[in-house]
């Protein structure tokens, strides 16, 4: 038992206050975990363009004030009444979407879309009790997707974190509590290409190099890059995309342009851009008779997925997924493996580090294009 | 050798002279079968929506006279050069499309799309020589999608037909070179269904009826029939269904109506309409997670198939199939077996049977909807 167990937590935090004003670091109170939740010591946390997004809160209904922060590895400080799975000491990566267990969905072997811990971005405060665990001076700062790691305390439902590896560096497994995994798992859980074959990667950033990686690690023996900015081709090249094609190049429709590369199709595709027409695109070019395409973009709301039937028809699959289609606590855990025996290589995706005393920087560097992943590290 | 091998055969054949018009039994001559072709005796047929279609020619350019059928049982009178695989008095099933063994699709496990006999309904000749093996008085009559069944002999790409059992009834068996086998694999080849699981079948014909029959010898426990016309509905619970929706009977969207029957979504849908509106409501009735939507009717050609992206990135499945992903020579002796050992129950599809010189009344039971299949004998 630590000695902070039961006791409220004074500890540093980024508060955003506003949308879109950079973070203050602030004293916060983290009240001790409820039943079934966890209080945890976050040692890195690496920014996402969720997080950036709902800052903004340019689409949504403005939260605030809100400790956001939702990629990260930690150790538990203390847990609450009926946690059985996790003791002080233990190494978490929280998840922004969790697993209860006992839903029909933690249930069924395809789904990781659980019914109670799903992600919800609207939630400022814990299920337990509908209130926060974050205050300062009583007043409550809200919760993020129920990880809120931009503090150096946070708490988490049980449900929304994976036991790891200690010997994991948490340095640089925490990047795979959301994009990373999210793109790695599109390609290994879903679109599951075989050794030697074609995939197409739309949209080259982090979540669209993870996909890429994903093919890689399959085994993929063409991975064509699709992106409308050039900048990102050289990089991607790390990340074992051999070809790269920028639909602006081009007067045909970028599907059309694929199938003549690949004679007639890709066998998988992986769209990683959220824009409706990479989505269309990616769903065309995949060849008839065995094509798979994967949809891993967030779209606006407005948009419509349009295409003709045939297309379907001529046997084509069009599916879409929700985190890698990982159930974080089953499967995180062995993603976190594959990094430990070399497969999966993610030091390549860390282009930038920062103490959490400089977090908007990392901030800058994504609003800017120039960051892959920034890793924070909250001990200076 | 048969006696007949290597001469013209003259026999009767329902020769379609024109659009719409009633077919006319005439005296036609069959050429030998060339390199890689056979000649049957066919000794059933039955009629199929789409040699309705092209019968009434009212939307692709009309190629007459022709001999339409498609589905068929028969017997090998002769074969041409090259062919090894089959021998005079071997059981045949014809199909519409073929499987070369050669082609990436042919290779491929995934893909029963051939790229040498993949069904062409625009082509009347034979591959071989681009000439047509029927003719009258020297005058050629066109093929159709390489069976032409309506005739005592016909010639058939060996691609284009499935060895069978010859202990297999083939005034049963013929029914299984399309429309039924459609469904069949539709269901059991592609959407899948786990013992338990509840399926929704949209369109009552006899595609969609094979889809239910799949859907039952899978062991799915809810079926649940989707049709416009609730007349289909008595005769569908042979077939499986247990309940029954009619979208006219609701003022909200029929996706809406089987959620809330279901708890969510049913967990199979396949669609056997052609229509793009039921195309999109069984997308869209699948649950969140593991939901699998199969798509089999064949649309116009100016449908958009819509839907908003969100519902394929809740892990939704979108997928089309043709002839139900049978490999004809492959798979459908194995289907053939099916029936045999009684899995799979063929008499309850046929409704009607005529003798060959009545086969204007199958066309009559079809356009008044009164039949699911009727079999014609070619030997009176
Ligand atoms: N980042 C995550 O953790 C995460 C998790 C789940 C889902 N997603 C979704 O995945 C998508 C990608 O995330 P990211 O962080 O890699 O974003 P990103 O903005 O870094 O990268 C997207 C890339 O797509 C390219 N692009 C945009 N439209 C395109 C088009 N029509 N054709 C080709 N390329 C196009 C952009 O140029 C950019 O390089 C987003 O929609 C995001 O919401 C992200
Ligand atoms: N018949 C074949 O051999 C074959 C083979 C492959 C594909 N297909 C395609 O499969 C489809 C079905 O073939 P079939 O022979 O069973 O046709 P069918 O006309 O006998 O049956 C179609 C059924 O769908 C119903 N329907 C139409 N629109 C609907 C809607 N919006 N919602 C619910 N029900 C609706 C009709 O009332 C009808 O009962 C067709 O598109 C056909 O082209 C057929
Ligand atoms: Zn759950
Ligand atoms: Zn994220
Ligand atoms: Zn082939
Ligand atoms: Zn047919």
């Amino acid at each position: 038992m630590s000695s902070t167990a039961g006791q409220v937590i004074r500890c540093r935090a980024a508060v955003a206050w506003e949308a879109g004003k950079p973070l203050v670091i602030e004293e916060v109170e983290v009240a001790p975990p409820q039943a079934m939740e966890v209080r945890v010591k976050i040692l890195f946390t690496s920014l996402c363009h969720t997080d950036v997004y709902f800052w903004e809160a340019k689409g949504q209904t403005p939260l605030f004030p809100r400790i956001f922060g939702h990629e990260a590895g930690g150790v538990v400080e203390s847990v609450g009444e009926s946690v059985t799975e996790l003791k002080p000491g233990d190494h978490v990566l929280p998840v922004f979407t969790g697993e209860c267990g006992d839903c029909r969905h933690c249930k069924s072997e395809e789904s990781n879309m659980c019914d109670l811990l799903r992600i919800n971005t609207d939630r400022g405060e814990m299920l337990n009790d509908g209130k926060t665990r974050f205050s300062i001076n009583g007043k409550p700062i809200y919760h993020f997707v129920g990880t809120s790691t931009f503090s150096e305390y946070t708490v988490v439902h049980v449900g929304c974190l994976a036991k790891i590896n200690p010997s994991a560096p948490l340095d640089k497994v925490c990047v795979l509590s959301c994009g990373i995994s999210t793109g790695l798992g599109a390609t290994l859980n879903v679109a599951k290409p075989t050794k030697g074959s074609t995939v197409a990667i739309f949209g080259l950033g982090a979540v669209g190099l993870a996909a890429a990686e994903g093919a890689r690690i399959a085994g993929a023996s063409r991975i064509i890059g699709v992106d409308l900015n050039s900048s990102r081709f050289e990089q991607a090249k790390k990340f074992g995309c051999t070809e790269f094609v920028n639909p602006k190049d081009h007067d045909k429709p970028v599907q059309e342009v694929l199938a003549e590369m690949t004679n007639g199709g890709v066998d998988r595709s992986v769209e990683c851009t959220g824009s409706i027409n990479a989505m269309i695109s990616a769903f065309e070019c995949v060849h008839d008779g065995w094509g798979v395409a994967v949809l891993v973009g967030v779209p606006n709301k407005d948009d419509a997925f349009k295409t003709h039937p045939v297309n379907l028809l001529n046997e084509r699959t069009l599916k879409g997924t929700f985190f890698g289609n990982y159930k974080p606590r089953s499967d995180l855990p062995s993603v976190v493996e594959k990094y430990m025996n070399k497969e999966l290589e993610l030091e390549k995706f860390i282009t930038h580090e920062v103490p959490f005393s400089e977090i908007n920087k990392a901030f800058d560097y994504m609003l800017r294009g120039e960051s892959l992943r920034c890793i924070i590290h909250m001990e200076e």
